[in-house]
């Protein structure tokens, strides 16, 4: 199995992953209460798709169409986003910063098996400038002024993180390559254990930095 | 009257029409055929998105909030884009490029009557990169596939065409300073009419060049 498959398979995932965020944040920047708080997420939806063209170049790069190589993950990601669509702004704030940094805790594990130029890449990608601030404000605000928010917000959470599990699972019971990655990196199935402890603490810090821990 | 009142409308117009044009393409994205084409339209969103941040900066620049500035328009291009909701693909794509290409001709005539900075950046966040190729290419692979579909959409050109310019009305009516910009830039009913002229002129120039003019 060529080495490079796995790294495709990485990009493309992350690709598809950035053209999708791009299309769900410039969908609920209309749920916006204001002017601004749509200007704000539609920045961050610009922002996105500024990432996905920096990883379709490099699978350009690679001899790879990035249409060919983000099509096998197409399925998993459309799963993911129609069964966790925001019906509130809040549910969208939500999803924008504890999904995506969930995605891109991930992302960045698998980071640490690839070449240091691809690395240097996906980390520059991920780079959330703001996200955080900006869903912090949001949800303490919503939260102080509506206390009973915070409860269907941490449940809401929650679905988020069992539904970006469930379709993680399922685009890699398809990509031997990248499940080889991500084995072969980890060592063993302890290291393996290792890494989803690291993802699930990160999730649990943003979960506390928006006060939606119980 | 205040001469920068005039200005800070025209800037936040266009702000807000970058605004929305964001929130459309990125909308419009969704009904692409391919993933390539997504990625494409979706680009052109971000580009939009880019445009409205450099024009709420030079608002801000100007001591104005984006936000109330670009308040007074909300109605006019919320009108404009629900009465011109594309249903297919290729309404979607020649409405990005007739639609948008007679609102940035509208501002560029404008951006003659205003300080020379401020009709650069108004040039600078009109370039379209890339978007006439574009729509060019993917109309006439339509239109080649399917001939009957040239009249369908040279109809709905003439739609977007009447509710921009019936949308705009209403939009000048409100806005005193705008209107003695307009009209004083260009001297007299006469000069108003040539810049009429000049815009249907580059409107009917895109039609022929979709092949959509009988």
């Amino acid at each position: 199995m060529p080495a490079d498959a796995a790294l495709v398979d990485l990009l493309a995932g992350l690709a598809y992953g950035e053209l999708c965020a791009f299309d769900r944040l410039a969908d609920d920047a209309r749920m916006a209460p204001t002017l601004g708080g749509r200007a704000e997420m539609s920045a961050m939806a610009a922002v996105e798709l500024g990432h996905f063209q920096r990883l379709a170049d490099r699978l350009r790069e690679l001899g790879v169409s990035a249409e060919d190589a983000m099509a096998p993950f197409v399925p998993a990601l459309e799963t993911y986003h129609s069964l966790t669509e925001p019906s509130t702004w809040l549910e969208g704030v939500v999803k924008a910063y504890v999904g995506d940094g969930m995605a891109g805790d991930f992302y960045r594990e698998v980071a640490e098996f690839v070449d240091p130029s691809t690395r240097t890449l996906i980390h520059e990608v991920l780079t959330d400038a703001g996200r955080a601030e900006f869903a912090v404000r949001e949800v303490h605000a919503a939260v102080a002024a509506q206390p009973a928010i915070a409860g269907r917000l941490a449940l809401w959470a929650r679905r988020l993180v069992g539904e970006a599990i469930s379709q993680t699972q399922h685009a890699l019971a398809d990509r031997d390559a990248l499940m080889v990655l991500l084995v072969g990196g980890t060592g063993d199935l302890a290291g393996l254990s290792a890494l989803i402890g690291r993802i699930t603490d990160r999730h649990e810090e943003r979960m506390v930095a928006l006060g939606l821990n119980n």
